[in-house]
């Protein structure tokens, strides 16, 4: 599969996206704050966009059955985020193997940049579906970012 | 497909199951109560194991490709659920057609079984996976329980 | 309280908003389409921009503690959503009464918008946190609509 | 706050639990198998679990206000759970310092305990509700564990 392929755009000259999101009262419990487990919707919402930016659409993903899965996550929830908060959360490509690849996200706070709500790293595998066979990651990343090639 | 040859018990004489189920924090949000769509979870966990008490199990499903997909869902909140809240969950089979099937449901407190939280009604249709075709409900259904054939 | 009091704005001419909203991989199930369960996140992120909209934000609900409560959901599931689809999802005040209020949604394919997913009714009332005890709705409500209130 | 005054049992002389859990339609995503965010509900209902054991129960901690909050996870997906899949959780207290506690979780295969489909652990901090400032870990904890104790 040749990811460069299916976009008319260029990688953008560093692989890292932020967006803005909100939050909703289904992201909350009864603490009061956002529950630990909704901060994994942001990072997937965040990895999507990523992806896509990169020219690997869920279009993409959808018509080759080439997708990433998530082998390992790592988070540090470090400030409790209310339902007032506005967030930026930051999605960058950090590492590159042969079939995986290395995230790292920022949750901050729209409203005060400085204030990091959360950190995550997490461990992709590049897998072809139905199956899930382990494949080469895309081309079209290497070749854009060979510095981050660490295998 | 015949969902009898797949069980070796005969279907219970009425179509109706009641569970326990206990109540997390991440099914409550910032209020302090179950979060509203945190009730569909408990009434999906009746649903499956109402199915597999009358012979349609997820592996049934799994095997065949055949599943019951939701059409409607109806669901009156009565009263608010709070984390400490043991609940009895009942799900009924009260009606059949060639493709559809109904269902209805009841989340009560466990300590108080007068004490309704929320009643909830689904209309199900039996599709074939992938894509979706709509199929005949089990033949077993409408075999043990001719009094719901309501077409 | 008082909803206009909190925003500078007006209320919009139609109690009505369409919002895009993209659909992620946390949305779907085995079957390959968006689960159940997950067009009810869809019309919670449609129903919280829709208040936000007529002056009644997240931060007022923060400070007041006068928020809205699901009392009834009903939901007609149409076609199936893919994970390639792009929604427009519609939500819209359609009545009023002294407490309760009433909201209707259509899910719709952003490329064919005459391609509706589904469609969705909800009844809300508004309560006071902590405790839950029944309010009033927006004074700023009935008085920009007038024609909405139906008791 | 004495945990140990709120239970009449005396703690498990390991504080370890194991529990079967079923796999539902709502876990899964459109790749056919369980998606990771899923897997946090599992962890989530262990550690309820194993709190309840070890005699902090949910109802404990809505009277205090003393909870247990996740301050960082990280998770190992080593192989794909399917909705056939019937799961054994075991979660474990491994260690404890003044107000932080460490947990270990594995969740394995009914079917085949040598199948081990996730590692997950947790540092959780001890928290009072509302506001969230940090509490010493419950001492029962540290009477019945001392080698537990990390600093």
């Amino acid at each position: 599969m040749s990811i460069s392929s299916s976009t008319e755009n260029s990688p953008p000259p560093q692989p890292r996206i932020t967006i803005p999101h909100e939050v909703y009262y289904f992201d909350t419990d009864a603490g009061g704050v956002v529950h630990n487990i909704a901060y994994l919707r942001f990072v997937e919402i965040a990895r999507t966009q990523l992806a896509a930016a990169l020219g690997w659409t869920v279009e993409e993903m959808n018509r080759t059955g080439l997708v990433p899965v998530v082998a390992r996550t790592e988070i540090d929830y470090l400030k409790p985020i209310r339902l007032s908060d506005c967030l930026l959360i930051t999605a960058e490509l950090t590492g590159m193997e042969k079939i995986r690849f290395f995230l790292r996200f920022e949750i901050a706070s729209a409203a005060k940049p400085d204030l990091v709500f959360a950190r995550c790293q997490q461990t992709m595998v590049t897998v072809q579906l139905p199956g899930g066979r382990p494949q080469r990651i895309p081309p079209a990343w290497t070749a854009a970012y060979p510095q981050l090639i660490t295998s």
